[in-house]
């Protein structure tokens, strides 16, 4: 069964824009909040994979079928998708918390760098620790 | 044949995050400051279009091929793919101007939006401008 | 007795500059989410000020002591300092939530505005609800 | 005299905020882009300058005198204000470019930093950059 998270992001006023609503580029941020909370949740954090490799974004898609406003809640659901030898893929539903709506979907691609930002197999622990497997110690 | 515009925009420093690249939520927001270089050229402002409607973004897809540092500019070219009654789309693709490298693509569809955020037909001026007819006055 | 709130924010992925480190702009945002905070607390959310008015921002500042990065998580105490007929002061202090480590303060000054953005008294509501009398209804 | 130099920013649709201005974290963010183009003006561009080392920012001051909205353009002059062995202060004026209305002001303070963020006397080539005298190679 997929792993998945779920987070809530409150919106942020300075993530409004003239029309009243949040941005939508401030929505791609919280796709990656989303998608950090599934990977901490792995039991091998962000901060540690980026000691040595970074999960670089290759593709963002993003569909708003409802607006959000200021004192609107997300609630975020990331699903992890696919994992390849180097890449990583996920999946968003974006729901009004309170309310209970779908007011969004979304879907990134991700390929694994080295610091130096050169293509790169998936380490062992981070393959590892997204299919939830006891990470081999680093 | 279908009405384009380009831009230049230089990465700024506060776009880069700790992979030392352009954040991928900052190509979110050139893709705006190129459809709404596109708009402008149309003779019918953003600014002016905004006093009655908004074109509301509902779906965003960007790829990125090749990442972009501090100190690139990156050659934006928009291209107004469709005008519904409801409906504008936008395709993009981004240049690494100094090399001319295409380093990415992207797609934008908007629904036509009232002040109060209803769905809306695209006003005349705003269709006859897109398709660079004379604007009926306003 | 100062009225105050306190709220911990995560350090975002985007929010990191290519130093490694939260870049400035997004340490202002954090004292905007403090001080929203802090009225909220009070009664009368910010949302319900939105309706007809607005505090403005009309001085910002901010000295950071010790950068932080992507896995430190903010502590922001927000002080109200004082409230004028026109005029709101804010100041804060910026905590690493974990070690205790002070790392920044902060203060802005808002003016009340109208939706059109004239300068106005503050709400009669807005006073009570900051100095946490009970609010009058609205 | 001191260097300064002058940079023109359109505000951007994204920076904007529900109120319908520029959001002044977005102010924050042009303050940079004014100081890295005098430092870019003083032959030695910024972009070199982070290969060793990063003027981090220790504060920021910034006093908005009119709000700027979607459409316009600000003028950012940054004069450098004071070069000491650690440290690097600018100060800035922002006029509305087309009234030339003077619609804030501010000021910033950095320290040196090498690339791990230790405190480090500015590099003579920065110091002669900064003075205008010819850069020693590099």
């Amino acid at each position: 069964m997929a792993r998945s998270a779920q987070i809530d992001v409150a919106v942020r006023f300075s993530e409004t824009d003239l029309m009243g609503v949040a941005h939508h580029a401030a929505w791609v941020t919280w796709l990656e909040m989303g998608r950090l909370a599934l990977i901490d949740g792995s039991g091998l954090p962000y901060t540690e994979i980026a000691r040595t490799h970074h999960l670089s974004v290759v593709s963002v898609s993003l569909r708003i079928r409802r607006p959000l406003v200021f004192g609107d809640t997300a609630r975020i659901t990331t699903v992890l998708d696919k994992v390849g030898s180097r890449k990583v893929c996920f999946v968003y539903e974006l729901h009004h918390r309170d309310s209970g709506v779908l007011v969004g979907t979304g879907a990134t691609e991700h390929v694994c760098v080295d610091l130096e930002g050169r293509s790169s197999r998936l380490p062992d622990r981070v393959v590892a620790a997204l299919h939830h497997e006891p990470a081999p110690s680093r």
